[in-house]
């Protein structure tokens, strides 16, 4: 299981996007409002754009539950002429009605992308077209089959997600909640990586192993930790609680809580003795660049 | 629209590959001649091999006009269960036949990629194959629909070139023409990110936002810039006409016109005070290396 | 052709993962072992999982060899709507079944696989779902078939790979046998790129040209070289014998046998002068980190 | 062209099914009240059942004109892995939109239906569900190829459409306005048949030739004719206006007009001399069974 | 509802099929045992046939019940491109498992089949190939969305049936238990049509109606009857319990119970008056040809 | 086997379509001529019908057998979700080559095709488009699994061609070479049926059994036969050779040699005692209609 003490609280949501005039009350903050709330907005969608109509009526509106409708989103997008979307769908179903944990966190990480990438239009423009999300349910899905035992079912559902989504998080890793994977393609996540609560994860990112050496070997990332662009990250180190890893950094140390970590390999700001402190959580702050002006080589 | 001061002019067209007896008339340069020169590739390809004329046949030689071929050979490519093909093409078809300027930015694309890439056979080739290619044609129907308020679209059709080719430029991104997305795989292009004409991009290129704050927030790419493989560009940071980011670069600032930037993070070849001049058009002359010499601590 | 001077023997062949039971004895080393593994991997697993059991028939159990299998596999995973399965597998069958070379390949990247990858679970394992492998597998028959001059069929199957794996080796590139690309995703290889045997790539790895001129200008990886995830090698710059490319590195000009360079711009671990030199090879052993205490500006 | 001497005229049209409260009026009776109304029922039933609803839209709701959405609709049923819907789709649209007496045609065959099968609920069940109203105008659309002299994609087409709703109609064949196959599975109709305007014909009914000699040689059905379900009416023979061919006949020579036609082989309904008189138009009053009581040998 | 007074009890199961070394006990007759045995045969099918084994594992073996098995089947059987086999096989589940009396009509039907049809191997054989036995189940479906009041889906599915196998059963027909349609391509039965318990229908059998006007214009099928390959009865006409209706006849005035009716127009073998009696059931004991001595002017 | 005293010699072949220009003359008449003849028949199609070339190239063009090319078409008509295109064509392509038999009936019954059909443009239009031509030569296939005790197969397959073709013949029924089925639509014949040589069969023509009891219970039709559409014959009959049957006869007992039977029941024409006698083949002459004249009650 990720990290347990988890500190950080959710902050008040508040649409980060100014174009968007939704309004998202707290007292609606619960399952069912994010389902009604996908719903309404796919609605909205399917009468401003006859053309998505079909589309999201088949992939949103004609479900009775979210369940049912990420189980039949996943199991069309994973399907292939050997693997039915049929028996897809009836696994999905089959582990997200079973699992209240599952569902948890797939409103954990709606909430989470909602939040912190401008971008996202709204609920069901993540629900459906976030392949970071939509990867990372699926990979919930394989790891259940992992810890039921039922490996040959993950790793071929695992090499699905691999293939179709080119983000490729081994059945065997652990995940928690309010996670953003952005963009997500070329992520890689290996068997005995850990990754803590509202945690974000750019594309690119490689949480490595470190050999032919089976046994605990891949980075464990804590709560809170934002991780940028193309950063390599290898072996079983410990990226501390509320650390950030900048764009394109090569990690294979422990990175201390609090701290940014930057440059192949990657020091920290602010230096070795005193780093800087991170004094919001990265992983949900998403502030990529801030640390560039104590970054003391860069020149340009 | 890109930067308007263009100061590039497209160089006489000359066969880069050696092994290509085409002979390329500056006379025959429209657009016309274009497609009647793909429909004679694809008619020798056929001939001499015909296992493939089947595909050839569907996707160029059954067309009656580029737009035609391009629109069915994107709405298969792109399309789901849930995504029907037809629906895709008559998409496609109506952009690409009610926006003259996609066109000839269909054109620029392909004559880019014949000319600068010595692996590109002919221009069927890049039509029929190119991942970047496609996949920038795509993105600029998606930012046509984005433009015209369809949104929702604009995303459902961003997502599917995001699964397929593994490409992820925002719709609302905006590409000048002549731009070459060279392998493409992995590359992002954030929501206010501009690429200018005559740009080169390697793989695995992130033009990346800054935060969670919506804004303006993603580099401006001017003309003829060449950008390596693996570079990530962060923040509203502007890449000066003529300029080249080294492969695997970091860039958080701005660059300077016909300068190179190199390294992790990114410093100016020549140093920060008198930075080497390039003297051609790097998106053009695709010189990924010269730099080599003047990197100080490049030491191997 | 690969470098010939193969020193590096292929070690005894032990199961790498503790977890596994399998004993592999030297006596049954040859193909038909290793197809027979697969089957009987394969019936295991249609035992214990029903709902595996139709996907495992249609893609192993069916087959009276590895050739249709494999054959089988690839063309349903690289077909499309406009290029059929059964036309890939005609392909795919005549060529593995033409080519002994082809499959002796098949046998030692499997090999590899299994030895060198702690995550790979059984032969059948990588068999089904490494895209790596897969890829790789494809490749060596868009080779074959570039090598007849069947440039346009050769093209049409690459550009299919590069779209379902996110992997992209043109087809005149040369690999050798006992390869592993390990994840594999965004994996680019050059048309004049030679790589030997017993190399193991990591996933984003680029083995890329020089520029728009043609010719010879892509990188030749010796035997038992290791890549990093995410390294970047430009040029027609070589990578001795045993060396190993740390992750995220970018190299752009020789790199010496049996050495280890890191960073971008890359240096040799233990100074230019006197490298440490690697004692085992590293494309086998995999070790991707313990140049980490000699990395002398590593401090975080 | 079918017979040119139409006198019957379209009877007012009333609603034929009394659960259905849509009120026809004829003041409405244009073909873009036609369109509107399938849209309006479309609607509906989107709204009443949203597991149908994405079908609905795919179908009608999303398309601008009769003529996409039935393109679309034909497209999809008809395309095969070998005739992918986008090119079916194309060709539909073409022909429906280049010539207006086939879309004069559709709206004819939909109001035939509507009016005279009791079963029919309404214009869109027709349109999406009657595999005879669709059968038929695809095959206007194979006529329309054949008499632009291209045989081979008529003849492609006439096949998918027999292996698709079991309905073989020859392309050549000539198919009047408001004409209604009930049922449709069995249909033959060959080569130089000519059907006339407010024709009514049942399931399994063939309208044959006399062996392997070519030239005329196939049935003429005049003006409303009604045949009933598996009757067999070969050779070039007339049946006259309004005769009535009852269910099971063997046909092989002329009909003369208002009078019906019973058994195998088909006599006269009361007596060759003198037969009864029709008294309405069988193709349109559909009455199937009235003979019955002048039929002498018909004892049970 | 079907006529009540169901006098014919199933007769002891006997193998009918002397090939067959199945022993069938009287003892487990009951559902499970049903599903049982059709697993039993598929396992052993797929042990000696490894061609088919993916078939048997996705169609039966990986199902944990009947209903699942069935809906599988059904719903990649009828699915399409714009209704998809994950809508199908939700909507084919939630009606087998929500009505207990389908599944005892499935069972009852496979057991008429397996009983009736000397060509009928196994269970499995009926189960996953006999199309009439197929479109009954889905007919039993479109009924019970009829019944909710939920025309247009159950007319939707209605369409698919028709296309797929050729058969079309309107979704308001009523059919009793233990039916068996055999080889079913070409079967008409119309919306007021009612067809009993233990009834035989072969191939091209059309219960029509009269004409245009709605109401109660379709056949009552009483128990136990047979009704033989191309039969036409129209008309809301009474076959008595037990009739037999020879192949081929027309019938449009009610046949008496226990009567046999040949011919075109039919007439009752042994004369109106004083008619041969039927000593068995015909729908079960399948008997077509005996009456052909008593077939007054049938000489050849 | 079919009925071995053959007597019905094969006529010259004269182009029965004046409108076809074809030349065929009797010196080319062996089996390579016939596929070259279809493949140069497709060529010509494909440059006149530039929409058509893919699926000519698919079907026929790219093949270098017409082993192959049929296989590959019926692969691809035959294929489902749970039985694909690759199994089934590898399954065809076996028996294909392996049995010269299945080839040389292949060619016969293209011959009769052509020969006997004045609907029949060419030997491509046939080889495509018809689909009791394609369901037959899969019915070879399906003999031959069922002679080699691979029933379970079989029956899928049979299943397959029942629901695509809606032509239902037994895998156990023995066919015999030349035989034209036209239109074929409904075409049902039973597991011990018996069709000799050059026999021609109708669309709904039923060859069918007595009831439930197993055993030689089907038709035995002797070679030089003509069925009409809609014939139905019943029961372990034999109808001689040069026998002809109306359209829409029922006939349950035998049928003389050279004779003709019509009617429900049916009756010799000319009597039972000196009926009239077929001077022709039937089966090859494709006479329908000639007997009217001796057809007694027969008046309209």
């Amino acid at each position: 299981m990720p990290s347990s003490n988890v500190r950080y609280v959710s902050p008040p949501i508040t649409a980060n996007n100014s174009s968007s005039s939704t309004v998202i009350s707290a007292a609606n903050e619960d399952d069912t409002w994010v389902w009604a709330q996908i719903k309404s907005e796919a609605r909205r969608d399917a009468e401003s754009e006859p053309a998505l109509a079909s589309y999201l009526y088949s992939t949103i509106l004609s479900h009775s539950s979210l369940e049912r409708s990420l189980s039949f989103h996943l199991g069309n997008k994973l399907c292939s002429s050997t693997l039915l979307s049929t028996l897809l769908y009836d696994l999905f179903l089959n582990a997200f009605t079973s699992d209240p944990s599952l569902r948890s966190a797939v409103i954990a990480d709606l909430r989470a992308t909602r939040q912190r990438d401008p971008a996202c239009e709204s609920f069901s423009h993540c629900f459906l077209n976030y392949k970071g999300f939509l990867a990372c349910q699926a990979h919930r899905v394989t790891h259940r089959l992992w810890q039921q035992s039922r490996q040959p079912l993950a790793l071929a559902l695992h090499s699905r997600i691999a293939d179709v989504f080119a983000v490729d998080i081994h059945p065997a890793a652990r995940i928690g909640k309010g996670v953003l994977f952005d963009h997500a393609t070329g992520v890689v996540v290996g068997e005995t990586a850990v990754i803590g609560n509202n945690v974000s994860i750019l594309h690119h990112v490689t949480l490595g192993g470190t050999g032919k050496v089976g046994g605990d070997r891949h980075p464990k990332i804590e709560d809170g930790v934002l991780i940028g662009a193309g950063a390599t990250i290898l072996g079983n180190v410990k990226i501390g609680e509320g650390a950030k890893i900048g764009a394109g950094s090569v990690v294979l140390i422990d990175v201390p809580p609090r701290t940014t970590a930057v440059g192949n390999p990657a020091r920290l700001v602010g230096g070795k003795e005193k780093p800087s402190q991170n004094k919001d959580v990265p992983g949900e702050s998403m502030d990529h660049t801030s640390f560039i002006s104590e970054w003391s080589d860069y020149i340009i």
